[in-house]
Protein backbone atom coordinates (compact mmCIF):
# COMPACT_ATOMS: atom_id res chain seq x y z
CA UNK A 1 0.00 0.00 0.00
CA UNK A 2 3.10 2.29 0.36
CA UNK A 3 5.64 3.15 -1.61
CA UNK A 4 8.55 0.69 -2.39
CA UNK A 5 11.42 3.05 -0.97
CA UNK A 6 8.88 4.37 2.18
CA UNK A 7 8.34 0.40 2.75
CA UNK A 8 11.98 -0.16 2.99
CA UNK A 9 12.62 2.93 5.12
CA UNK A 10 10.13 2.14 7.38
CA UNK A 11 10.77 -1.67 7.53
CA UNK A 12 14.51 -0.31 8.91
CA UNK A 13 13.13 1.61 11.36
CA UNK A 14 11.26 -1.40 13.22
CA UNK A 15 14.26 -3.44 12.64
CA UNK A 16 16.17 -1.02 14.71
CA UNK A 17 13.70 -1.48 17.28
CA UNK A 18 15.87 -4.38 18.28
CA UNK A 19 18.48 -1.60 19.89
CA UNK A 20 16.13 -1.60 22.77
CA UNK A 21 16.77 -5.30 23.72
CA UNK A 22 20.38 -5.11 23.35
CA UNK A 23 22.06 -4.31 26.80
CA UNK A 24 25.85 -3.32 27.64
CA UNK A 25 27.67 -3.59 30.28
CA UNK A 26 27.02 0.24 32.29
CA UNK A 27 23.89 0.17 34.37
CA UNK A 28 21.05 3.15 34.00
CA UNK A 29 21.36 5.19 37.31
CA UNK A 30 18.07 4.97 38.81
CA UNK A 31 16.80 1.48 38.03
CA UNK A 32 18.57 -1.97 38.78
CA UNK A 33 19.21 -2.72 35.08
CA UNK A 34 21.27 -2.36 32.48
CA UNK A 35 21.30 0.02 29.49
CA UNK A 36 20.29 -0.58 25.67
CA UNK A 37 21.87 0.42 23.28
CA UNK A 38 18.83 2.64 22.03
CA UNK A 39 19.07 4.75 25.36
CA UNK A 40 22.83 4.99 25.15
CA UNK A 41 22.53 6.49 21.58
CA UNK A 42 20.15 8.64 22.35
CA UNK A 43 21.99 9.99 25.82
CA UNK A 44 25.57 10.65 23.31
CA UNK A 45 23.01 12.66 20.77
CA UNK A 46 21.77 14.59 23.98
CA UNK A 47 25.98 15.65 25.13
CA UNK A 48 26.43 16.21 21.43
CA UNK A 49 24.32 18.76 21.41
CA UNK A 50 25.56 20.01 24.80
CA UNK A 51 29.34 19.36 25.16
CA UNK A 52 30.52 20.20 21.28
CA UNK A 53 31.62 23.69 22.07
CA UNK A 54 34.39 21.87 23.56
CA UNK A 55 36.15 20.06 20.95
CA UNK A 56 39.16 21.27 20.17
CA UNK A 57 39.39 21.22 15.98
CA UNK A 58 35.49 22.42 14.88
CA UNK A 59 33.00 20.01 14.31
CA UNK A 60 29.76 19.43 12.61
CA UNK A 61 27.17 18.58 15.14
CA UNK A 62 24.58 17.07 13.07
CA UNK A 63 27.39 15.01 11.43
CA UNK A 64 28.29 13.76 15.18
CA UNK A 65 24.60 13.23 16.45
CA UNK A 66 24.01 10.84 13.23
CA UNK A 67 27.02 9.30 13.94
CA UNK A 68 26.35 8.72 17.23
CA UNK A 69 23.13 7.77 16.92
CA UNK A 70 24.11 4.90 14.04
CA UNK A 71 27.19 3.73 15.53
CA UNK A 72 25.71 0.89 17.51
CA UNK A 73 23.06 -0.59 14.83
CA UNK A 74 25.59 -3.40 13.90
CA UNK A 75 25.34 -4.94 17.52
CA UNK A 76 21.71 -6.11 16.35
CA UNK A 77 23.68 -8.51 14.26
CA UNK A 78 27.25 -8.97 16.21
CA UNK A 79 26.02 -8.08 19.94
CA UNK A 80 28.12 -6.32 22.10
CA UNK A 81 31.52 -6.78 22.59
CA UNK A 82 32.42 -5.44 26.17
CA UNK A 83 35.33 -3.08 25.79
CA UNK A 84 37.79 -5.01 28.31
CA UNK A 85 36.89 -7.95 26.39
CA UNK A 86 40.13 -9.00 24.19
CA UNK A 87 39.06 -11.96 23.10
CA UNK A 88 35.51 -10.43 21.69
CA UNK A 89 37.63 -7.96 19.79
CA UNK A 90 39.42 -10.21 17.62
CA UNK A 91 36.31 -11.11 15.79
CA UNK A 92 34.51 -7.72 16.14
CA UNK A 93 35.43 -5.98 12.77
CA UNK A 94 34.24 -9.32 10.93
CA UNK A 95 31.33 -9.62 12.89
CA UNK A 96 30.61 -5.88 12.59
CA UNK A 97 31.11 -5.60 8.78
CA UNK A 98 29.05 -8.59 8.36
CA UNK A 99 26.15 -7.01 10.09
CA UNK A 100 26.56 -3.12 8.66
CA UNK A 101 26.05 -4.95 4.92
CA UNK A 102 22.76 -6.56 6.12
CA UNK A 103 21.08 -4.08 7.83
CA UNK A 104 21.95 -1.06 6.48
CA UNK A 105 21.16 -3.20 2.90
CA UNK A 106 17.37 -3.03 4.12
CA UNK A 107 17.38 0.89 2.91
CA UNK A 108 17.35 1.98 -0.61
CA UNK A 109 20.89 2.34 -2.06
CA UNK A 110 21.49 6.47 -1.01
CA UNK A 111 20.48 5.91 2.20
CA UNK A 112 22.66 2.75 2.70
CA UNK A 113 25.76 4.63 1.73
CA UNK A 114 25.03 6.96 3.97
CA UNK A 115 24.26 5.07 6.79
CA UNK A 116 27.16 2.87 5.99
CA UNK A 117 29.56 5.89 5.63
CA UNK A 118 28.62 7.34 9.10
CA UNK A 119 28.78 3.70 10.39
CA UNK A 120 32.46 3.34 8.69
CA UNK A 121 33.65 5.95 9.72
CA UNK A 122 32.65 6.45 13.46
CA UNK A 123 34.91 3.11 13.44
CA UNK A 124 37.84 4.44 11.36
CA UNK A 125 37.89 7.19 14.08
CA UNK A 126 40.02 9.56 12.25
CA UNK A 127 37.86 12.31 11.05
CA UNK A 128 37.39 15.19 13.76
CA UNK A 129 33.55 14.57 13.91
CA UNK A 130 34.36 10.53 14.63
CA UNK A 131 36.51 11.34 17.40
CA UNK A 132 34.54 13.63 19.12
CA UNK A 133 32.17 11.61 18.79
CA UNK A 134 34.15 8.60 20.35
CA UNK A 135 34.83 11.11 23.45
CA UNK A 136 31.64 11.12 23.82
CA UNK A 137 31.20 7.16 23.81
CA UNK A 138 33.65 7.26 26.23
CA UNK A 139 32.69 9.64 28.81
CA UNK A 140 28.99 8.75 29.00
CA UNK A 141 29.19 5.41 29.96
CA UNK A 142 32.15 6.31 32.99
CA UNK A 143 30.02 9.10 34.14
CA UNK A 144 27.24 6.56 34.58
CA UNK A 145 29.51 4.10 36.08
CA UNK A 146 31.33 7.12 38.31
CA UNK A 147 27.54 8.18 39.44
CA UNK A 148 26.72 4.81 40.54
CA UNK A 149 29.74 4.09 42.22
CA UNK A 150 31.73 1.85 39.85
CA UNK A 151 29.18 -0.78 39.63
CA UNK A 152 29.92 -2.41 36.29
CA UNK A 153 34.21 -1.68 36.96
CA UNK A 154 34.02 -3.89 40.24
CA UNK A 155 31.60 -6.43 38.52
CA UNK A 156 34.25 -7.11 35.96
CA UNK A 157 37.58 -6.39 37.97
CA UNK A 158 38.86 -3.66 35.77
CA UNK A 159 42.14 -2.49 36.34
CA UNK A 160 42.56 1.78 36.37
CA UNK A 161 45.73 1.01 33.65
CA UNK A 162 42.92 -0.37 31.41
CA UNK A 163 40.41 2.72 31.49
CA UNK A 164 42.89 5.14 30.62
CA UNK A 165 44.52 3.22 28.01
CA UNK A 166 40.69 3.35 26.66
CA UNK A 167 40.77 6.82 26.95
CA UNK A 168 44.09 8.03 26.50
CA UNK A 169 44.13 7.93 22.79
CA UNK A 170 41.44 10.84 22.51
CA UNK A 171 42.90 13.41 25.16
CA UNK A 172 43.50 15.03 22.01
CA UNK A 173 40.39 15.83 21.17
CA UNK A 174 39.21 17.89 23.31
CA UNK A 175 40.84 20.02 26.88
CA UNK A 176 38.24 19.88 28.81
CA UNK A 177 36.70 16.91 28.47
CA UNK A 178 40.04 15.33 28.78
CA UNK A 179 41.03 16.88 31.75
CA UNK A 180 37.17 15.96 33.26
CA UNK A 181 37.87 11.83 31.90
CA UNK A 182 41.13 11.93 33.49
CA UNK A 183 39.92 13.79 36.92
CA UNK A 184 36.89 10.84 37.08
CA UNK A 185 39.55 8.11 36.63
CA UNK A 186 41.35 9.14 38.98
CA UNK A 187 39.42 9.63 41.50
CA UNK A 188 37.63 6.37 41.00
CA UNK A 189 41.23 4.82 41.65
CA UNK A 190 41.28 6.58 44.65
CA UNK A 191 37.84 5.54 46.08
CA UNK A 192 38.90 1.89 45.16
CA UNK A 193 36.66 1.26 42.74
CA UNK A 194 39.27 0.27 40.27
CA UNK A 195 42.09 -2.00 40.81
CA UNK B 1 36.91 19.82 40.04
CA UNK B 2 35.65 20.71 36.61
CA UNK B 3 34.79 24.27 35.44
CA UNK B 4 31.53 25.60 36.72
CA UNK B 5 29.75 25.67 33.38
CA UNK B 6 30.74 21.83 32.24
CA UNK B 7 29.86 20.76 35.62
CA UNK B 8 26.30 22.42 34.57
CA UNK B 9 26.44 20.43 31.57
CA UNK B 10 27.11 17.24 33.01
CA UNK B 11 24.88 17.32 35.80
CA UNK B 12 22.53 18.21 33.22
CA UNK B 13 23.17 15.17 31.29
CA UNK B 14 23.20 12.96 34.25
CA UNK B 15 19.62 14.56 35.26
CA UNK B 16 18.20 13.39 32.07
CA UNK B 17 19.35 9.30 32.96
CA UNK B 18 15.70 9.60 34.51
CA UNK B 19 14.23 9.55 30.64
CA UNK B 20 15.14 5.86 30.87
CA UNK B 21 12.63 5.32 33.30
CA UNK B 22 9.46 7.12 31.94
CA UNK B 23 7.74 4.19 30.10
CA UNK B 24 4.90 5.19 27.93
CA UNK B 25 2.00 3.42 27.08
CA UNK B 26 3.67 1.62 23.67
CA UNK B 27 5.65 -1.37 23.60
CA UNK B 28 8.77 -2.11 22.48
CA UNK B 29 8.37 -5.12 19.35
CA UNK B 30 10.91 -7.84 21.02
CA UNK B 31 10.44 -7.88 24.89
CA UNK B 32 7.47 -7.84 26.98
CA UNK B 33 7.47 -4.64 28.17
CA UNK B 34 6.76 -0.90 27.73
CA UNK B 35 8.70 1.69 25.52
CA UNK B 36 10.46 4.62 27.63
CA UNK B 37 11.28 8.01 26.61
CA UNK B 38 15.17 7.88 26.11
CA UNK B 39 14.45 4.74 23.40
CA UNK B 40 11.40 6.95 22.07
CA UNK B 41 13.40 10.21 21.36
CA UNK B 42 15.99 7.90 19.76
CA UNK B 43 13.64 6.06 17.75
CA UNK B 44 12.36 9.83 16.51
CA UNK B 45 15.79 10.92 15.33
CA UNK B 46 16.36 8.08 13.62
CA UNK B 47 13.03 8.79 11.72
CA UNK B 48 14.21 13.12 11.33
CA UNK B 49 17.29 11.14 9.44
CA UNK B 50 15.52 8.80 7.38
CA UNK B 51 12.48 10.41 6.47
CA UNK B 52 12.66 14.80 6.44
CA UNK B 53 12.80 14.17 2.22
CA UNK B 54 8.75 13.40 2.57
CA UNK B 55 7.97 16.82 4.43
CA UNK B 56 6.10 19.19 2.35
CA UNK B 57 8.09 22.05 3.36
CA UNK B 58 11.45 21.89 3.56
CA UNK B 59 12.85 21.30 6.90
CA UNK B 60 15.91 21.97 8.87
CA UNK B 61 16.78 18.20 9.95
CA UNK B 62 19.32 18.93 12.89
CA UNK B 63 16.69 21.30 14.05
CA UNK B 64 14.28 18.62 14.01
CA UNK B 65 16.66 16.58 15.27
CA UNK B 66 17.47 18.61 18.85
CA UNK B 67 13.46 18.83 19.11
CA UNK B 68 12.63 15.12 19.09
CA UNK B 69 16.13 14.26 21.42
CA UNK B 70 14.48 16.97 24.13
CA UNK B 71 10.82 16.70 23.11
CA UNK B 72 9.71 14.46 26.47
CA UNK B 73 12.46 15.94 28.86
CA UNK B 74 9.78 17.54 30.79
CA UNK B 75 8.22 14.55 31.60
CA UNK B 76 10.85 13.64 34.34
CA UNK B 77 9.03 16.07 36.44
CA UNK B 78 5.46 16.28 34.64
CA UNK B 79 5.29 12.35 33.70
CA UNK B 80 3.65 10.96 31.01
CA UNK B 81 0.24 11.85 30.23
CA UNK B 82 -1.62 9.76 27.63
CA UNK B 83 -2.35 11.02 24.36
CA UNK B 84 -6.12 9.71 24.93
CA UNK B 85 -6.13 10.50 29.01
CA UNK B 86 -8.69 13.76 28.25
CA UNK B 87 -8.27 14.65 32.49
CA UNK B 88 -4.66 14.25 32.42
CA UNK B 89 -4.73 17.12 29.23
CA UNK B 90 -6.17 19.82 31.41
CA UNK B 91 -3.35 19.93 33.91
CA UNK B 92 -0.75 19.16 31.17
CA UNK B 93 0.33 22.35 29.96
CA UNK B 94 0.83 23.59 33.40
CA UNK B 95 2.92 20.89 35.06
CA UNK B 96 5.30 20.55 32.08
CA UNK B 97 6.03 24.50 31.70
CA UNK B 98 7.03 23.62 35.57
CA UNK B 99 9.23 21.21 34.41
CA UNK B 100 11.03 22.65 31.33
CA UNK B 101 11.84 25.82 34.16
CA UNK B 102 13.55 23.71 36.62
CA UNK B 103 15.23 21.09 34.37
CA UNK B 104 16.41 23.32 31.66
CA UNK B 105 17.06 25.79 34.11
CA UNK B 106 20.38 23.63 35.56
CA UNK B 107 21.96 24.48 32.52
CA UNK B 108 24.37 27.11 31.43
CA UNK B 109 22.00 30.31 30.87
CA UNK B 110 23.02 29.90 27.06
CA UNK B 111 21.91 26.64 26.72
CA UNK B 112 18.99 26.67 28.84
CA UNK B 113 17.51 29.29 26.35
CA UNK B 114 18.27 27.20 23.53
CA UNK B 115 16.49 24.01 25.11
CA UNK B 116 13.72 25.84 26.34
CA UNK B 117 13.20 27.23 23.46
CA UNK B 118 13.38 23.84 21.40
CA UNK B 119 10.81 22.45 23.66
CA UNK B 120 8.44 25.47 23.28
CA UNK B 121 8.84 25.52 19.46
CA UNK B 122 7.83 21.77 19.57
CA UNK B 123 4.77 22.37 22.11
CA UNK B 124 3.51 25.19 20.25
CA UNK B 125 3.61 23.07 16.99
CA UNK B 126 3.52 26.00 14.68
CA UNK B 127 6.91 26.02 12.43
CA UNK B 128 7.42 23.43 9.84
CA UNK B 129 10.07 21.63 11.89
CA UNK B 130 7.83 21.63 14.81
CA UNK B 131 4.73 19.96 12.98
CA UNK B 132 7.21 17.59 10.83
CA UNK B 133 8.51 15.98 14.31
CA UNK B 134 5.24 16.04 15.49
CA UNK B 135 4.16 13.68 12.43
CA UNK B 136 6.94 11.52 13.55
CA UNK B 137 5.74 11.42 17.05
CA UNK B 138 2.32 10.14 15.84
CA UNK B 139 3.86 7.54 13.25
CA UNK B 140 6.40 6.28 15.84
CA UNK B 141 4.17 4.70 18.26
CA UNK B 142 1.48 4.09 15.47
CA UNK B 143 3.93 1.98 13.56
CA UNK B 144 5.24 -0.17 16.61
CA UNK B 145 1.69 -0.81 17.67
CA UNK B 146 0.30 -2.07 14.66
CA UNK B 147 3.66 -4.30 14.32
CA UNK B 148 2.43 -5.71 17.52
CA UNK B 149 -1.29 -6.28 16.79
CA UNK B 150 -2.26 -2.94 18.09
CA UNK B 151 -1.97 -3.92 22.13
CA UNK B 152 -2.07 -0.40 23.20
CA UNK B 153 -4.96 0.35 21.84
CA UNK B 154 -6.75 -3.02 23.03
CA UNK B 155 -5.27 -2.06 26.60
CA UNK B 156 -6.99 0.94 26.37
CA UNK B 157 -10.24 0.54 24.53
CA UNK B 158 -9.38 3.24 21.88
CA UNK B 159 -11.71 4.20 18.60
CA UNK B 160 -10.60 4.59 15.45
CA UNK B 161 -12.03 8.05 15.73
CA UNK B 162 -9.96 9.39 18.64
CA UNK B 163 -6.39 7.79 16.37
CA UNK B 164 -7.74 9.94 13.73
CA UNK B 165 -8.62 12.88 15.68
CA UNK B 166 -5.28 12.84 17.15
CA UNK B 167 -3.35 12.76 14.14
CA UNK B 168 -5.51 14.26 10.96
CA UNK B 169 -3.91 17.99 11.94
CA UNK B 170 -0.61 17.09 10.62
CA UNK B 171 -1.65 15.24 7.74
CA UNK B 172 -1.16 18.30 5.46
CA UNK B 173 2.67 17.84 6.58
CA UNK B 174 3.72 15.35 4.49
CA UNK B 175 1.66 13.66 1.68
CA UNK B 176 3.47 10.36 1.85
CA UNK B 177 3.51 9.83 5.68
CA UNK B 178 -0.30 10.96 5.98
CA UNK B 179 -0.96 8.71 3.43
CA UNK B 180 1.00 5.42 5.80
CA UNK B 181 -0.95 7.23 8.37
CA UNK B 182 -4.27 6.77 7.56
CA UNK B 183 -3.45 3.55 5.99
CA UNK B 184 -2.45 2.09 8.81
CA UNK B 185 -5.56 3.53 11.10
CA UNK B 186 -7.81 1.84 8.29
CA UNK B 187 -6.11 -1.34 8.17
CA UNK B 188 -6.07 -1.24 12.13
CA UNK B 189 -9.74 -0.89 12.55
CA UNK B 190 -10.29 -3.77 9.65
CA UNK B 191 -8.24 -5.82 11.85
CA UNK B 192 -10.61 -5.02 14.53
CA UNK B 193 -7.91 -3.63 16.74
CA UNK B 194 -9.26 -0.08 17.00
CA UNK B 195 -13.32 0.24 17.94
Amino acid sequence: MLNERLNQQLKFMLELDKMKNLYRQTYVLHEDRKENDAEHSWHLAIMAMLLSEYANQPVDVLHVMKMVLVHDVVEIDAGDTYCYDTDGYKTKAAREERAAHRIFGLLPEDQQKEFYDLWREFEDSETPDARFAAVLDRLQPLLLNYTKGGISWQEHGVHKEQVLARNCAYLDVSDELGDAIKAIINDAAEKGWLK
